[in-house]
């Protein structure tokens, strides 16, 4: 293959700049030419140049420190990098758009998740993409493994499997356990709804929401909406509204129907939509314009699907206060990589046993108050690149886990 | 525990300096301070500085590099870390001198070998520890890690396990599984005994060598050495010569008893010691002095316990033509790091699926050629910062997988 694409990894390391002598052009992409050879390496922190050197860090100075974490084992927090480093652990069901393509074929947005966590929380991580989808086999690999490890993002996992693994990986952990597809996610609408509330002169407990998506991202904005106060939400599936009233309910879904959907809507996506005040696309579908302009006056659309927004920001424009997609080419760009980073270093910096509720909550306000002050239809949230972010978020984080009870120190 | 010991992580990457405001020097280690947050780091070797960067680096521009690995898999090698990153997996069982601490009081030890496996070999390694003893469960967890990697190292894990979880693995797995405690050792033992016989005037063929230790490094050391055509080998455990006339044999022992002590030695280790050009000490033991002076003339001596030698060089040195040992203070140390940077950077770098013996003899061949010009009883092996060392096994390994068809390009 080394034929077919130019830029060897050393050159790849300055970015994607088409080379003058990029021979081939059908074969030349910039993005096969920055992956050559993966995005991440090891980096030794301590010098290893000579004799001495090698007597403190390997044997014999290293059995010392050994010795004291097998006497006290909570100094494996300040004598290693176990409190700084997070397993990214995907088995390859669900990556990206592209579903299930594999363990393989999913390490590039494990290591794109992985950089991602060094760039903005400061956060060693390292991808572990797994050879097996059954749920009981990732529980058990996971809890091998983290001994190794300060934390887990769950990544890219299938739902239904992805509730059950993150919940009995969190019973059996005392490290944080976290499913970016949903928390992530949910961390971030949330900020953005909560601004887009304040900018049109509404509470949260004002709003009427409905959710496109009963997936692993639907049902965790769900969750985190109602605890934040939202007046109402119900979430749609294909078959449309979420409801106690329907027999071909999973698990989940039928958990979801209990704590959501107060006002007893049946029906549709768009019956749904009628005089909603809020749309939360997690799906892919498409919504009809028709059902667009039926939503309540001064409605935000939070069209999220990636590439392809479930209603397009320009249709949407037409009818709502505020609009949000998934796409950094459009304002307010709901993207997760303004909660990860941050939320993992607040749980690490206290070495949290478990991300609660509360400081999921705590992150979002967090998120949302960076942008307070600057408050537009066109900025309900910061940029991915606000270097604001990541320390406000990280701080709340870790004061939310002491007021909480979960912080170890 | 924070105020007891001083310098902070982003002061001691500077080394082990005694600073200053160094309050409590009861509490002051360098081994400790130099340990402070852990050695090693996860660094991007891609920009992710912008909105443009993000997009080839993470989503839109990764989705192709993962659609294209999902459709020609071998593309994992071009486009991930997966080829240059090993996993350096121990439970925790057999860690230095110190045995059964667990999992997270091995971190220490695997990190150091994860930072050595970058010094010398330019290899990326992730330190992981497991939680569980039992050879199938730790066979079964590193075949799921395995897509994520591009090679196995096994880490001191206690015999008889570690034979049954090195071979069920590398049955498994297409990528090298190597456990270093058992090759590395053995390889860096077979390079400087090949030059310590050429410094005495004599082929290996020519040579009688007594084992002390039936461990991992005992077994390996009396395998290579066959395979490399030494006269006669006899491995000896703590109740004398392993013979295939003793009924109280492990199935690894009764093994090396089916292909060592051509010479029907029975007795203790002192009675092999009688006449016996060579003697290996991988078991910790003491060997008397009488027992050292009834060897052969012009024998070889490598004590290689740690840090106490089974035969302290002062009084080897009485009686050997060459003495060795695995502490840095004395001459011809025997050091594992001269083999395994090298063995794994050749390996990956021919994606080999597997470590051959053939890869070893070849690593050992060219670890031994690096100081052949210059052979004295003080020099029959290269030092650790010897900088030829790592190119030579390097590409001695690669040429060797090659030739024994185990190279993938």
């Amino acid at each position: 293959m080394a034929a077919e694409i130019v830029n060897p990894r050393s050159d790849s390391n300055t970015g994607a700049d088409e080379s003058a002598d990029s021979a081939s052009d059908t074969f030349f992409d910039p993005a096969f030419a920055l992956h050559r050879g993966g995005k991440m390496a090891i980096q030794a922190t301590v010098p290893v140049r000579d004799r001495d050197d090698l007597s403190l860090a390997y044997t014999p100075g290293v059995a010392k420190v050994c010795s004291a974490i097998a006497e006290q084992p909570e100094l494996v927090h300040d004598y290693t990098w176990k409190s700084q480093v997070v397993a990214v652990v995907t088995d390859g069901t669900a990556v990206l758009g592209l579903g299930d393509i594999g363990p393989e074929a999913s390490l590039p947005v494990m290591e794109g998740k992985a950089i991602l966590f060094k760039q903005f929380g400061g956060v060693d991580a390292v991808p572990i993409a797994l050879a097996t989808t059954d749920a009981d086999e990732i529980v058990e690999t996971v809890v091998r493994l983290a001994p190794s490890f300060g934390g887990v993002n769950l990544e890219d996992i299938s739902a239904p499997r992805c509730f059950e693994i993150e919940r009995k990986l969190q019973e059996r952990l005392d490290i944080p356990v976290f499913h970016d597809d949903q928390h992530g996610t949910a961390v971030v609408t949330l900020a953005a709804l909560r601004n887009a509330a304040t900018l049109t002169g509404r509470s949260l407990g004002q709003l009427r929401a409905v959710i496109s998506g009963a997936g692993a991202a639907g049902v965790a904005i769900a969750k985190i909406l109602i605890e934040a106060g939202i007046g109402d939400v119900a979430v749609c599936d294909r078959k449309g509204v979420v409801s106690v009233d329907r027999n071909d309910l999973t698990d989940v879904k039928r958990e979801v129907a209990g704590f959501t959907n107060k006002g007893k809507l049946a029906g549709s996506l768009e019956d749904a939509l009628d005089g909603a005040d809020v749309f939360i696309g997690v799906s892919g579908g498409t919504v009809p314009e028709e059902a667009v302009a039926k939503m309540a006056e001064n409605s935000l659309i939070f069209a999220m699907a990636n590439p392809n927004p479930e209603i397009h920001p320009d249709v949407a424009q037409k009818y709502a206060a505020v609009v949000a997609t998934g796409r950094s080419d459009y304002p307010n760009q709901i993207n997760n990589v303004l909660a990860f980073p941050g939320i993992f270093a607040g749980a690490l910096q206290v070495r949290a046993s478990r991300i609660t509720e509360g400081m999921k909550l705590a992150a979002a306000e967090a998120l949302a108050a960076v942008v307070a002050d600057e408050l537009s239809a066109d900025c309900v949230i910061p940029s991915p690149f606000d270097e604001r972010v990541a320390p406000a978020v990280t701080s709340a984080v870790a004061a939310a886990a002491r007021a909480e009870g979960v912080a170890r120190r």
